[in-house]
C-alpha cells in the first residue's frame, strides 16, 4: 500500500466515522466540539452534515482554508487543554458530538495530548453524545462502538456516553 | 460536497490516472519522471507500482516525508523548468511517463509554471509515452486520452506522445 493509497483510506475512514456519528446523535441535543482545526476539512464537513448545530472549534495555531475557519465566536485558539477546562461552565453537559482530531508532528507530545484530553471530556459530554477520536481514548466511562463496516480496527474510535 | 469529500476525490483520480498510466506504458520502455515532489505520496505510488523503472523527481523546495524523498541522484532540486532544461541531453527521448505535479500557493506562479513545461517536456518524451498531469497542458502535438471512469472531465488530465 503506498502512501497515496494510505491517505485515501485515512480520509475515507475518517469521513465514514464522522458520517456515522452524524446520524447517531440525531435525536441529541447539543454543541459540536471539533478538537483540532488543521486544514479544517473536517470542519467543513461536520458543518455540511449538522448544518443546524453549533460547532465550536479548539486549536492551538489556525492555518485552515480560509473558508474553513470559524466565526470568531466559534473558535477557541490556545492549548486545547486550557480551552476545554476553560469552556467547562459553558458546555458541561451539552456536548452532543466531540471530534478529537489533534495531530501534531511530534508524537511524545501528541501521546500526553491525547492522554488529557478524556479527563477534560467527560464532564462536558451529554449522555447519549458520541466522541470520535483518531486514537484510543482509555480509562472513560463511555461505550466503545462499533466502526463502519469499512474502516479497518484500530484506524478511528467511537464512543458514545452513557448515562451518568 | 464538503472539503473532505474534495479531499478524497481529488486523491483517488490522482490515483486512479497514475495506475492508467502505468499500464499504458507497460511495453514503452524509459524513466519515469515525477515533476513535483511535495508531500511524496504520488512518488511513493509510482515507485510501488513501477519497481523496475528509473524515477527522477524534479521539486524547488523538498519537504516530503523522510521515507518519500528520491536517491540524492534521482532528485534534482532547483525551479523546474531550469531542470527540465538542463536534463534535456541525458533525457531527450527517453521518458516513458511524466508526471506534473506542480501545485504552488500562488496561483499566477502556478499558471505561468504550467504554460511553460509543454515546451520543456515535448522533447523528452519518447513516442508512446504518457504525460498525467493536474492542469491541461495545451499547444503539444500529444493525444488527448480519455480519463479513468471514475475520474470528473477536468480533474485531471492525460496525454499520449505520438510518434515524431
Amino acid at each position: 500500500m503506498s502512501r497515496l493509497d494510505s491517505a485515501i483510506r485515512r480520509l475515507q475512514a475518517q469521513r465514514a466515522c464522522l458520517d456515522r456519528a452524524a446520524a447517531l446523535i440525531e435525536d441529541i441535543e447539543g454543541v459540536v466540539l471539533e478538537l483540532g482545526l488543521g486544514n479544517g476539512r473536517t470542519f467543513d464537513h461536520l458543518r455540511q452534515r449538522l448544518p443546524e448545530r453549533e460547532i465550536y472549534v479548539f486549536e492551538r495555531h489556525v492555518a485552515a482554508h480560509p473558508a474553513c475557519i470559524p466565526a470568531c465566536d466559534r473558535l477557541i485558539v490556545g492549548d486545547v487543554r486550557d480551552g476545554l477546562a476553560a469552556a467547562r461552565p459553558c458546555f458541561a453537559g451539552r456536548v452532543a458530538l466531540a471530534h478529537v482530531d489533534l495531530a501534531s508532528g511530534d508524537a511524545a507530545s501528541s501521546e500526553r495530548l491525547f492522554a488529557d484530553i478524556p479527563a477534560l471530556l467527560v464532564p462536558l459530554m451529554r449522555p447519549g453524545g458520541v466522541i470520535v477520536s483518531e486514537r484510543m481514548l482509555p480509562g472513560t466511562p463511555w461505550q466503545p462502538l462499533a466502526l463502519p463496516g469499512e474502516v479497518p480496527l484500530g484506524r478511528y474510535w467511537l464512543y458514545r456516553s452513557l448515562p451518568g
